[in-house]
């Protein structure tokens, strides 16, 4: 070992020399560390254990006005039952849809399930033959990376003979959810968008918030499409196809959830689960129409979600309602990991949406004014947000990254880990301190405005260049316009939700982003409900209508 | 910007293979890294904020026997008169020094004045005479960076006609106590052991530790040596000094709180103040024959102390008896940082010491038996600490490094901060993971053990190689054996004390440890209370009777 020797006068000198050297020193200290076991103890080591700190807020009662509080300690089907009570009673969707376009939603495959029009079996089989129509040669649409038409067929039986017999376990019994594939789901492996991550680790169990959606009844359908990773935001995955857009399949759908978006896009599920780590869900969903949310850090449980990183990432739902993001938040949350002490386990809110809610009524009953917040240092906080999540990814990475053959990885993922490999733990410190600082920025903001009210994104889908297909692209550019608002509730912890607003000179769909206080999702959802109820939609140009039996137009 | 345009094709392809070769790759990822703003917006910023996480344990009530709880919101006099009460009636330091050598206490030197035997004016005349003799020629103690005669005088003045009024704010009135010169405390400026760290941030006000001193009528002396930036353990200071042991001047004092050691040690100050970061009080105070405590993370507010760390350090007390630590553990403790919330503040903990406490009696009393425990991965814990406060210290430092002619830093210190330079964030992450792991380890002994009784230090005090007094000294091996069993107590952040235990046979002293559950300050100081009370004591060979005007030998 280099570093044994005592070393004194000339002998230090000389070694300093060397060290401070630009090329030389950066091989001695990389002979040296790797001399001192650092390399085999710390760096390329493996961990069971997450880092220590992780950014919770303490739970704090919200002044909201109409909510409604779960009890702690019920089930998810409890908790679901409770959301469903705080809806209006809903119209069919035909008679909604007269002015504009709604997706089929929760509540209508429910009613439909109920009054025996249709079965979960025959919807399930419908959804196959979907799936399978949007995968040839025309389309491609490359919605899931893996489905097993054998689990779908069996669960979805075993829903119809619960609604035979009259014993629907909730709402969502019979309901198809789909899944992002950085989530466990048995029987699926869990990819992560990759070629080798599930043969170094295989998936044994279900998620946490899998089993709450699989306790209340619903459907998983299958493991959604991903950008491979997470590391990307166009959603073009080299192994598995790009997720195109419904609404222009020439586009890119964004990303990372980018399938969980595209189904529920194209009316496949109502619902799809993904993980929003730097607007990974409220992006996708922004650029494909659909409502996004992502809840407060520790609202729901990670047990069972990959750990691309440990302080930035959240469960998320996207949804073709607000109704159904709430009725899916409802059956998610209150299950924080094991190690937050009792005291700080939050209540579960829901939003009373059954009174009629236009953004005048809400701004009448409880918002009285709009002002204008400057929100400083937006790049600085993106940087220090992509140094920690980088950070946090390549160290979770690294000992399955050192026994893999490179070629194995997309190119854009090849340059991604690369730059996260050279960022220096006093990077990492540094972004942490910008962290609390931007903390305290946004705290004086919600001293005086309740809710922040963004664009979800800088620009609207943009089309998916042809040989990005193949090999992945690296758009610098377009990257940080989509992500430039999000980064707040990934890296701060706080939730937001995006909600349709409009279309492009395109045609393409514009998300509205709210972001508000630790733990304020029903006030967040109050005001994304307010917004759908005034926007008029457009249909996908790939849509399935299953309760229909409608193929793409 | 090189990362702009957007990359496709063969352009990835070659860009990602540039990037993987090693050196060229190097080279362009600094130059895209500096091109896209990390290093002017994050790597070489100026912050304000610390890192958002610290190891702060919840407050958790112990069942501890012979303990006495202060009633939170109490002034420092007022929790010193709580000690002093839990304290038995002193004998006469002479009576006590009949079968072992003993150093004046703060009891002492409080009664002395009180009887008016001498006037704090007089210890404090005694004082700069001692100091001024020790830096002769022949002796070089080092024992201070700076310290203000018309400071101490004018203090000491006042001290005395408090005492002439009959009115000492506390038992700490006119007793000297000198101060570690990483803590902020005026007249003086905080030099870290630099020659222009204060020159960048200059000292405008005392410390909160320092202002709880003073407020119990305390006489701050001034700054002590210490290894330069607490960078090493050796306390050989190339600025100021090598800080010599007071049991053989050729030898080290250990570090890196090592003028705080020696000056205790050697009779000027019956207390000091020091910083433990990685057992910087704990180790000097054992190789210089005295108590050192280091109380648990964030028991003592650490504002004005210079942030070299966040996450590992902590104000301590060096003291020549467990007495006396106890006194001064009473008087700064119970200010936690600003932002813990109420309900984590800490109650303050008192040892009843009025009882006859023998180690024979402690067990008879509480300690039914004695297991021995095996801690597992000792090293993997001192490499992760290694990369911790090393990527803490260098992350705090960088913004005025980068400025900074490197030739002003000492040899050792400019090895180390080009070492911690290229510590990677996913080595600080995973160093991170591994305190998990550790802190599970401890929790699972705790089970079984109230107290892990340890050596504090591998080896004894060596010889000062005279080459390294003006070049500094890089010695990885006694450092690493020198710091070995003190890591738990800053890495996972429990409370540790050092008692002397005996001497070695070349006569240097030898320290015995003992580490605790968080907020068991008071459970170990009762155990070393028990130790001092059976271990027979030897006079150093420098030492300074200021109750006695007694010069060294």
């Amino acid at each position: 070992m280099i570093l044994t020797p005592r070393m004194t006068g000339c002998v230090i000198k000389i070694f300093t020399w060397i060290l401070e050297s630009r090329l030389i020193g950066s091989m001695l200290l990389y002979l040296l560390v790797k001399a001192n076991l650092i390399h085999k103890l710390i760096s390329f080591a493996e961990f069971k254990e997450p880092p220590t700190y992780v950014p919770t807020h303490p739970w704090e009662d919200l002044e909201e006005q109409e909510i409604k509080t779960i009890k702690p300690g019920m089930s998810p089907p409890e908790q679901v039952e409770e959301a469903m009570d705080s809806l209006p009673i809903c119209p069919k969707m035909t008679e909604n849809c007269q002015h504009s376009f709604q997706r089929w939603t929760i509540q209508d495959y429910s009613r439909a399930y109920t009054a025996r029009e249709v079965t979960p079996l025959m919807v399930a089989e419908r959804f196959l033959a979907a799936v399978n129509e949007s995968s040839n040669p025309a389309l491609q649409m490359s919605f899931f990376i893996s489905y097993n038409p054998d689990d779908i067929l069996k669960k979805a039986h075993e829903s119809t003979l619960r609604y035979e017999k009259g014993e629907p376990i909730s709402i969502l019994d019979g309901v198809l959810i789909a899944v992002k594939d950085e989530i466990d789901c048995t029987p699926y492996p869990t990819t992560g968008g990759t070629t080798w991550l599930h043969k170094v680790r295989p998936c044994t169990d279900d998620a946490c918030c899998i089993k709450h959606l699989r306790s209340c009844g619903a459907i998983i359908v299958g493991k959604t499409n991903m950008h491979e990773l997470g590391l990307g935001t166009s959603g073009i995955n080299p192994h598995y196809g790009p997720s195109r857009n419904p609404y222009d399949p020439s586009k890119i759908s964004g990303g990372s959830s980018s399938g969980s978006a595209t189904v529920v896009s194209a009316g496949l599920c109502p619902v799809a689960i993904g993980v929003d780590g730097g607007g990974s869900v409220r992006m996708p969903a922004a650029l494909c129409g659909i409502v996004g949310l992502k809840p407060t850090f520790g609202r729901v449980s990670h047990s069972g979600v990959l750990p691309f990183n440990w302080t930035i990432g959240m469960v998320g739902v996207l949804a073709g309602t607000v109704e159904d993001a709430l009725i899916t938040y409802a059956a998610i949350s209150g299950n924080l990991p094991q190690n937050q002490p009792n005291s700080l386990q939050p209540r579960v809110d829901i939003p009373l949406l059954k009174s009629k809610n236009t953004i005048s009524n809400i701004k009448m009953a409880k918002y009285k004014e709009t002002v204008e917040v400057t929100i400083p240092e937006i790049e600085v906080m993106r940087l220090a947000h992509y140094i920690t999540i980088g950070s946090e990814c390549h160290a979770s990475l690294a000992s399955r990254l050192e026994k893999l053959n490179t070629a194995e990885l997309g190119w854009d993922a090849r340059v991604a880990l690369r730059v996260y490999s050279t960022f220096t733990s006093k990077e990492y410190l540094n972004a942490q301190r910008i962290r609390n600082r931007q903390l305290y920025i946004y705290k004086e903001i919600f001293k005086k405005a309740d809710i922040i009210v963004t664009p979800t994104t800088g620009v609207t889908a943009y089309p998916i260049d042809s040989d990005a297909i193949k090999n992945g692209e690296f758009d610098y550019v377009n990257g940080a316009a989509l992500i430039r608002y999000q980064i707040a509730g990934n890296f701060l912890g706080f939730p937001a939700v995006s909600v349709p607003v409009g279309y492009d000179k395109q045609g393409m769909p514009i998300g509205l982003q709210f972001i508000g206080r630790p733990w304020s999702e029903a006030t967040l959802i109050h005001m994304a409900y307010a917004v759908q109820e005034i926007t008029s939609h457009k249909k996908p140009k790939v849509f399935y209508d299953l309760l229909k039996k409608e193929q793409v137009e």
